[in-house]
């Protein structure tokens, strides 16, 4: 086991009705919220509309920025940048899911910093302080609600590239499952897709032996995979849509990958396809995790059994381990296929025109790598979009 | 799933060697600290000299008090309590294991309470304020290095009390495996059967659904299995260390009952055991838990069906879930036999003559019940110890 720090310091506030306690919470970090959301479905669903009660209530002054898309833009990063200057927000709330999140610890890194912040995701520079956030998460997927990540996307050269600080922790994050109710089921199954996508970075290391991070990730996988079909069938069953949205989040608070570092290749092979394609992450990740690990599987057999057998139940070929490493790999893409995922770069619109262009951006012209599980140059990394057609 | 707040602000420091970031990460929070140990091993090992360079070296003055023993008293936590206030001490530093840390967890209540500090363990009042708390652990089993729980004994009475509150989780815990190397092996075992009653605890609830938590509970039991001869059988095997080490943390950081109540009458009932007969606290529920489960069984016989198959890997009888459910309990007693632990109270040196005033106190005398799987009053308490006899 790797020698590793742990600390992730997000107060998370779980269950039926719990946006009534937004405003208290947000109240004993300051008078002064910069409220960040995304394309106005929660004033349809009547969530903003219950924030906004909730914050008034505590004395809370809001200031309203709107407008966050799927794979979050700086431009609107800068916009909020702007505004917190401007108007010395001391907190900003996310309300949404993962881009609405991702962008608001954008701002917050943003706003004390003196350059551009653009920085801090192209790795440039560092953040040394930050805006505190904090989150009403409406959609289970990104596990942005108590990760130090953030994702964004530069419109100019279509970059999509990730920024991680514990200075993002949230400091608080209120999950309802029942805000969660009236998503829309490709949406849905796209966020099933990027959570088991978190797990399976995770999981596919060479640390030995990790033993219980082992086992929890399973413990996660088998979970969300037990609840899949059931919010899909039932958009209202709360104790379904409370075991996705949990695992979601502890898909992804970093205890999952104590004493090991993940692999995160798929990740960033995922960010050029959304980067030029502007396909939802989960849908992109979905066809490009089958293929890495076809691409990576020789690499350490006996772990791709385990996945088999532990997570998928897989009767154990003992004198045929690939046999048994091939079969685990076809049950997870069977099961993103029965949630009516596409497995391959077709079913998302993506042919094989720009298969190089996204490799060379993946790895800096092949200046670079990317993975810990096996390290992927330029060419590597066009297999893998090959293997995904 | 319950409704819950999850809120662990523990920094874990975890692996080899890190007991040299002690002085930096105390500096950070204060330059007087208390240093509180037990009986000296620490001195042998030489962990105090390097927990001292440490410190001295990032500039912080010590105060020291030794002398904790198991099953920490009442009245060394006021004679801390004293030093604290006289000596305007700023951070408490346990060097050892559970009961090092419980009694600085007290220390920290008491020191700015006006009143006396064993309140707080009969619930006559909450702490509002705490000094802060740090750990360096030297033994896997009370998971006290990231929790919230403190348990005291009040010599005179012989009553063993905890005291939950949120200021007591240590600011920081540093996790180094290698100082559990030298612990004699009945210490070890009773320290993995603690391990095992903080997961079980929390896996017999009536709250339904929880699969996330039950699935992350079975794999940390697992992975305790799995390790637990390993330890025992080679005193330096440093990677079945980090496992049990990171194990018995995740068991009681609270993480593994969001959504859920945890039972805790086996931990309640042998707070009795340890108050009048001073055994080890693991030792005592190796002897108690075994006892619990044949008699609340019938309380939910699909969950005891549950644990003997996902955590014993138990055939399933389909057609007599009593059977699998006691076979389930019957390995369960076999392996803690087979780590050289007592599954009955002779075995500890207990036999049945107190075993009426052992009820009569964990029930205050039979007007308040015990646990919440099912609620014990004072005649099913007494009827558990007999089973345990």
């Amino acid at each position: 086991m790797d020698n590793f720090v742990f600390h992730n310091p997000t107060k998370i506030i779980f269950g039926r009705g719990t946006e009534a306690k937004v405003g208290a919470e947000a109240a004993a970090i300051s008078k002064k919220v910069l409220l960040h959301y995304g394309s106005g479905s929660i004033k349809k669903s009547g969530l903003f509309d219950r924030v906004m009660a909730s914050l008034k209530a505590a004395g809370v002054t809001v200031v309203e920025l709107g407008g966050v898309a799927p794979n979050p833009r700086l431009s609107l990063v800068r916009e909020g940048i702007k505004i917190c200057r401007e108007q010395k927000i001391g907190l900003i709330l996310a309300v949404g899911g993962g881009s609405a999140i991702d962008s608001a610890k954008g701002i917050a890194v943003g706003a004390p910093y003196q350059g551009d912040v653009w920085d801090f995701y192209t790795g440039v520079a560092e953040p040394k302080e930050a805006l505190p956030v904090a989150t009403v998460l409406t959609i289970p997927a990104a596990g942005s609600e108590a990760s130090n990540g953030s994702v964004v996307t530069k419109e100019e050269g279509q970059f999509k590239r990730p920024c991680n600080s514990a200075l993002t922790y949230p400091r608080f994050s209120i999950l309802n499952p029942e805000l969660a109710f009236t998503l829309p089921k490709n949406q849905v199954a796209n966020g099933i897709a990027d959570i088991m996508a978190h797990l399976l970075e995770r999981y596919f290391v060479n640390a030995k032996p990790v033993e219980l991070t082992d086992r929890l990730i399973e413990a996660t996988l088998r979970t969300v995979i037990d609840v899949a079909h059931r919010v899909l069938l039932k958009h209202d069953d709360y104790d379904a849509w409370a075991e996705l949205m949990w695992s979601g989040t502890v898909a992804h608070n970093n205890l999952l990958d104590t004493g090991r570092s993940g692999d995160w290749a798929s990740h960033d092979i995922e960010h050029e396809l959304s980067g030029i394609y502007d396909v939802a992450h989960g849908a992109g990740l979905a066809t490009v995790f089958p293929a890495w690990m076809k691409f990576v599987l020789k690499h350490d057999m006996a772990r791709f059994v385990q996945f088999a057998v532990r997570v998928w139940g897989v009767d154990q070929s003992f004198f045929n381990p690939e046999r048994t490493a091939l079969e685990g790999i076809a049950r997870l893409e069977a099961f993103w296929s029965s949630i009516g995922l596409a497995v391959r770069l077709p079913g998302i619109g993506i042919g094989s025109d720009r298969i190089d262009e996204m490799a060379a951006k993946c790895t800096k012209n092949g200046s670079s790598t990317v993975g810990n599980f096996l390290k992927l140059g330029k060419a590597e990394v066009a297999a893998i979009l090959k293997l995904a057609l």
